[in-house]
């Protein structure tokens, strides 16, 4: 499983994987173990209050779930890191949710905290192009001083596909690798090299340009399927269709139509084709990270949706 | 020339205009003339301080240059308008410059002010989702009550490529229509509907996933293209040229290697390949709007850069 | 009345007004009618989710009321105007509300919106010193642009005591002078110069240094003649009091023990030490306008108060 | 020298120090060498961009001084902490200033950097109330794994006058009390506690109101005597009098006229009448902490003057 990174979600995706997919709710929450456990939520549209809620509720309980599989008691104290750039809009997810977290450590160490609190602290250790520490580094002295039992790390992701940017979240207790998506060789925050439960929690908030010429290429023989097999409808009927994606989610062409419509680059696997987009883009210096201009009011309430059910489940004999 | 809305910048791109290119000091400028004036200033690194200087420098010459051709005097009032959405990033260049303008119509009012300065007034109107007003109709109303010799508009636009994006800047005295990038029949705002003189100065700073699409099937024809007559070269010494773009800038494919390497899709021309990725994206809904990554750390650069050249052109006489 | 400004609070303060308070759910409001109608709500902590819910109840029910008074039916259209500058935290109570502000004027234009909506647009003018351009005038011209049946209009205040700064909210349907508590002169915006009811909605944001001297003194005297009533009691014990200042409220000293304890400025009316003190501090250019550092904090909740009690209470039957 | 903690800035008050005042380019500089260095720059007018020059120049060489008076050599790494809070913007001098140092530790650890760069690194630790972590903990854990040679704070001041607020640097070697202002018992960051020096600059950016009432009572006795003095001129000539500061800076009042004027309170020390002033406001709850409403527009020049000061003093060896 060394290939998946949190930093790119692809998780979920890989057809090998024996992934179980659960609907509560209209939500649909898909659960690989694979030595680890990755969890995948879909989000409704968050700007609508009730899905907000809902999204909420089953984080809250995948987060509890996940946490109990890791043998963390009620009374463990724990730390969450906010990994990420604050100035960086797509990047700030986890500095985000930092600012929205209820700590209670520095009151247990004033008094004898209230019984229904567990003991949090929380933590943005900012990114090492502005620390010109190694983000790894901060962490692993903060924790050899604190001593928490577990750390929750919140991180923006890098998305494998356009539909998933800013519509699902992710959780694994298997690591994070702050920044990987952008440097390599970050070192790993991860139980083996700090001793210590690491919960991810992660949402796509970025793509490269490659993954979006990847996707349309993806969508138009979806399409171009789609409508061979509807070729007495009326065009514009077929595209005004609501679900239209829905309706060619499983729409394949095979390899002489795709030769036929696509040529050579037709015949590639998607890992070729992903390989030849990203090589060309890389050599001319055009592979840009991008973001989705609504990122500015999404990521707020991403920020909220996260931090609430953090709160929740971490602080859950408050109510 | 109807064609042509500053809110996409496809106007020096079009190969049967007769633009002229000239370079000042490292900075192609590209002028073309077709009921109207238009100027493109090509951008270098401007978060290099002296690149910058030069950038403004060049604008601060054009700005001069277009208000003359419009037979703007140095005494006469104008009102510097900024277009846009503050609270989002990508949208945000003219309510930055706004922020910046040096403006002296109140001290006009007061007492007669000094001699080396013009009266200036700026604005931000907002976007109609949030007002719930037409952004034309508070400018005309506004423009009727302080009655201004010329406006000037700054807009951040969609770009026709991705490697224009935060790179170019585009001066036109053909008007501009506010928000046509995303909603249709908003009104114009010219000299035809205003009366007086409208300079419109805007900067690509977002770009559909369709573009991104097309611009990578463009860039592996050229890859290809070159691969091809430098078979002999070592593939990786090629990618890892300086200057890679440059190289490949004038490499084609012909039909035929097109047509064998993408199939149908190889034989279609520039438009129609962009009029299926649209088709296709937007049937699904994912013709995201996207902006880089680095939009937070460029964009008031970005804003200063127009800023301080427009302070110098207006108040040209001040120092 | 001419001589109260909404700019200052003084309004409810004056003992020659016939102010009626009552107190709903632990909430008091003063209504004081004098040549129009003058509302004082006492907040209370609206940190807290509870109080806050009970705030925006009440401020829903005034603004309908006051509304009612003006003959304002339920399908008359409004604009609120946000006054003030978005740069200066304590400053940005009216541009924070526009941005909460659910507007439905477009809606209105392009199909017939929807029979529970009020049509309602919303605009923050910025201030002259951004614009070059009084505010009233760019108010003025929107409004004979869209002619709206009335307006309401939010803004900070400067304060009249240290206790009052973000603790209160006043309504009005007198209006306002946009700018009055820093520059003079400013053209009002009222039923009178507009010739449709203008309702002002304010909260004191920020205090003179004056004003805090002052308070200083007045607590002094009332501290003083407490301790002199309570003399067998333990000084600490006193001051360790829950609710002390509610205790010390009606304590005064008479001019007799004034003058012991501060000499001839004991002997001045309150009035007299405001002249005082504030042409001291003018006279050394040290009557700072300051604000309590915890504003950064409350604006966004003090302008999440005001921006849903007005659009529950302008498009209240939506629900 | 046990009583001067720099979160308050008393230090060059204390008429019982030998401060020297020297005057360079206009801006003086008061140096106190009591069991450690006090140096505090007076700033003038930073928003005209020569006194910022001037200012960054002063503070510069007084940077590098007290580097070397602490046996500081151009090769010693350092490490830049910025102590506030980023959300409360009278208090977020440290990190603002953090965003703008030139950190260099992660490329002296991938490659030999240059060799006129130092290696440095920067921190924003957070607050305890956000963190739940004592913020000298989050320091010292990280102290001891980067094992620099030196430490530079940075933090924001509580003000012992009014007119000190945004108007002056201080810097000594004593060491920092984080949130020492707002909090007891906070642990010192000192060369004593940590075991290297510790560089302290901070800038007074909030008062108390017990301070702001204090300083009316002293301006008015300087005032009054002031007045007394020139009794034969027109009141109305001597307040509009240009640096009238200036003129009544050494007028005092005797005991005698102190009590006619200001009774009991008169003739109380500063000490006592602040106890007094503090007591009141202390016992309702209404000692603000306040800040100028100008602080908006100062605090990012503030940072920006540090900032560059900083880079500048540390990689001197750059231009």
């Amino acid at each position: 499983m060394k290939k998946y990174k949190l930093r790119t979600d692809l998780i979920a995706d890989d057809p090998n994987l024996n992934g179980k997919t659960i609907t509560y709710n209209d939500i649909s929450v898909t659960i690989v173990n694979n030595h680890g456990n990755y969890i995948t939520i879909k989000l409704n549209d968050i700007t609508n209050h009730n899905n907000m809620k809902k999204c909420q509720n089953i984080l809250e309980k995948e987060i509890q779930k996940i946490l109990k599989l890791n043998n963390i008691n009620d009374k463990d104290e724990g730390i969450i890191i906010g990994l990420g750039n604050r100035k960086s809009t797509a990047d700030s997810l986890g500095p985000l949710v930092i600012d929205r977290i209820l700590v209670t450590r520095h009151l247990f160490k004033i008094s004898s905290a209230s019984n229904n609190k567990r003991c949090i602290s929380a933590f943005s250790p900012g990114v090492m192009g502005n620390t010109g520490i190694e983000t790894s580094d901060i962490i692993e002295s903060l924790i050899s001083k604190i001593k928490p039992k577990f750390i929750i790390a919140i991180d923006s992701l890098a998305s494998s596909s356009i539909e998933r940017i800013n519509k699902i979240i992710q959780i694994t207790d298997t690591g994070i690798h702050p920044g990987s998506g952008v440097l390599n060789n970050r070192k790993e925050l991860s139980r083996k090299t700090l001793g210590i439960p690491v919960i991810a929690i992660g949402i796509p908030t970025v793509v490269s340009s490659a993954v979006i010429a990847i996707d349309t290429i993806n969508y138009m023989y979806k399409h171009i399927s789609y409508m061979k097999d509807n070729i007495h409808t009326s065009k514009l009927s077929i595209i005004k269709t609501e679900n239209y994606k829905d309706k060619i989610k499983h729409k394949e062409l095979n390899i002489n139509e795709r030769n036929r419509i696509a040529g050579l680059l037709g015949t590639l696997s998607e890992n070729d084709r992903y390989s030849l987009f990203r090589e060309v883009l890389d050599s001319v210096n055009e592979n840009l990270i991008v973001t989705s201009t609504e990122i500015d009011f999404v990521i707020e309430k991403l920020a909220e949706l996260v931090a609430s059910a953090l709160n929740n489940s971490l602080h859950r004999q408050i109510s």
